[in-house]
């Protein structure tokens, strides 16, 4: 693996031509671009643009077939029955969860994710089982991606008696937020699951991550119940909802005033353009002051074929499903894979083209960011805390992905 | 170019391993797989599938930017003021439209595209200067795409007098069909339109292929003149509409007549996933006998920076999109990219994996179509009469696209 002092000849964002100098991993200066030889010191990326890493705000490491023979989709009509479904796909897979998530943590990073937040089910039927996977997961690729886990009760928590225990547990083992899953339509009580939620976040001083698929008055209405609850805790800016359907439908006033309650406590929206249901509008969210970030979500798995883990790709179905042309809008979308997640992970100055950050870096065969993902060029080098990675070694000759 | 008698150890989409069998750049025979030494004459595709090379039922070669560098859109709200900023977009382009259009085909060839539908603009400005250019580009890129042609009235027919007769002549000059453009939006008169448009294929005997983006009631009201004025004229099957917004729409009842209608005239519809607008509901409409197939639309072009002439990846955005996930569904939304729109476009028995069907193929690294469209991989190995073309050179080595 190549870890040069210099990464010579980027061409930013901006359109400037700089040399990236980098120590320790990180970002050490940024100077105009100068002429120099090439050497294990000094890597020439010849005018390529270059960004910070690809951040996935939303994975389910240990859902994915990937490792495995395609699999054919067994379609279920209801979130409760998908759920039965996949516990039969996933009980018997030749394949442990190590190893499927490591295959897609791979391949995520060969198209230049540098950082994730990852659900991991927590049940009364695996327990901590896949937690503990993960965990040993986040360690071996500790290297070139790092990782959050979100402890997801994909069964419920009331509906599932034994889970809020294990959540709690969950955190405690090494879980870094709670998440929910769709307190009226899984788990009928808004209060109950939200109460369980809110109170292993206070009692541990975590975030929260809630999947949110219920739809519309209803979704609008517990987005409320969490912004609300949000400012209560005082956990501004640490709580995300995925998904959020509801924020798409069609009562304009009722959605407005939703997107102002989530402004106001700072509660996040994550959406990977959800196919053939509402989606939240995200040029409206923005408008109101809501953060609307992206995530791959199913890749693979028991729930959709679909998804490759590219983050690139991911803003072009946003930015082509919402109708952004624009190169601000682009830009924008493009900001929903790379900084508007790293906030919402809560990256910090560790996150960007700045110095000081880590040399979290993709190098992009494109001019521009616009372009970069409109275009989505494949041959692309990935540089983690300084090191270029190996599986761009393909990256002159164009990646095999 | 590597013509070889045999292209051995084929997978074919029904899972069956064969050696096809080409003389004079048709497919002579279809037998199962022998073991055998490789050679000039005898291709190896190492198992991988090998499907029928993929059609786009609609593209606009003359409107692509590519060629040149990425050019920032210009937005315009409403159709009209769309078609004016592209006028401006195009009038003094340092690449001419012969040059845009053959980078555009190169492109599509190396994503396994052999055939293709497009659009050509015909108006009092440009007269027939684009088809020209088209029909020059047509025979330039002869041995590895086959290009159908239709006169398209971009700005109208009646709003823009003259264009009647130019469309007449544009099929006196060549072009394949007669084009036509939201007759209630654009021309604001749908019986004048649509008598201009069916009365330019009566007098020639050629099909017709409208753009429709009027929404709601009012498309579906011009789908159903489409269609009475269709069987009038005995043009069942050979009639397409593009687009048909209005078949999205939240009126059930109207939409389920339009479609009987359709179905009726034959009259097929062509969808590109139109990304922040409704969507005809390709199941739905399926199950009403109405045949859907699929186009890039625009590449790269005034009218939207996305898009890149890729058909299985277009598969994948209606998949997507509609939520086509089982082996079945999926398969289906494949044929919308191969033996749908190779049906629309009457290719006929020339078209399709059979003895007697030229050899127009692609070899892609997938193990069935239903993975093929969720992989979308990017090694291809494109085959056009029989020959092998230069661009999969990267085959091996997966390619760079």
């Amino acid at each position: 693996m190549t870890t040069p002092d210099i990464f010579a000849n980027c061409r930013l964002a901006d359109g400037r031509r700089v040399d990236l100098h980098v120590a320790k991993g990180r970002i050490s200066d940024i100077l105009p671009a100068e002429v120099g030889p090439a050497g294990p010191d000094r890597f020439d990326l010849g005018g390529r643009l270059v960004v910070p890493g690809f951040v996935d705000g939303h994975v389910h490491l240990d859902k994915t077939l990937l490792g495995l023979p395609f699999q054919a989709h067994r379609p279920g009509d209801t979130v409760a029955e998908r759920i039965a479904i996949e516990k039969a796909v996933l009980r018997d897979l030749p394949v442990p969860v190590e190893q499927r998530a490591h295959a897609l943590v791979t391949q995520m990073s060969r198209f230049g994710t540098v950082a994730l937040r990852s659900h991991v089910d927590i049940d009364t039927d695996w327990g901590l089982s896949n937690l503990h996977a993960l965990l040993r997961v986040r360690e071996a690729v500790r290297a070139i991606m790092d990782i959050q886990i979100v402890a997801f009760p994909q069964n419920g928590i009331l509906r599932d008696p034994g889970t809020a225990a294990l959540l709690d547990e969950a955190i405690r083992a090494g879980a870094d937020l709670i998440g929910g899953l769709d307190p009226a339509g899984i788990d009928s009580d808004i209060k109950g699951h939200l109460d369980v939620v809110f109170g292993i976040a206070e009692r541990h001083g975590v975030g929260i991550d809630i999947h949110l698929h219920d739809a519309g008055a209803l979704g609008c209405f517990e987005l409320r119940d969490i912004a609300a609850r949000t400012i209560a805790a005082g956990l501004q800016g640490r709580v995300a909802v995925a998904h959020a359907f509801a924020l798409g439908y069609s009562d304009q006033a009722d959605v407005d005033a939703t997107a102002e309650a989530l402004a106001r406590a700072e509660v996040a929206i994550m959406t990977n353009e959800p196919g053939p249901v509402s989606m939240p509008p995200v040029a409206r969210l923005r408008a109101a002051g809501v953060t609307v970030f992206a995530g791959s979500d199913n890749i693979r798995d028991a729930w959709s074929p679909y998804g490759n883990g590219d983050m690139l790709e991911r803003a072009m179905l946003i930015g082509y499903r919402q109708g952004m042309k624009t190169d601000a809008d682009l830009s924008h979308t493009f900001a929903m894979a790379t900084t508007l997640p790293a906030r919402v992970l809560g990256l910090g100055g560790d996150y960007g083209l700045a110095v000081g950050a880590r040399a979290d870096l993709v190098a992009l065969d494109a001019t521009s960011v616009p372009e970069a993902l409109v275009a989505r060029p494949s041959g692309r080098m990935v540089i983690k805390g300084g090191r270029v990675l190996d599986h761009a070694s393909s990256f002159s000759e164009s990646a095999s992905y």
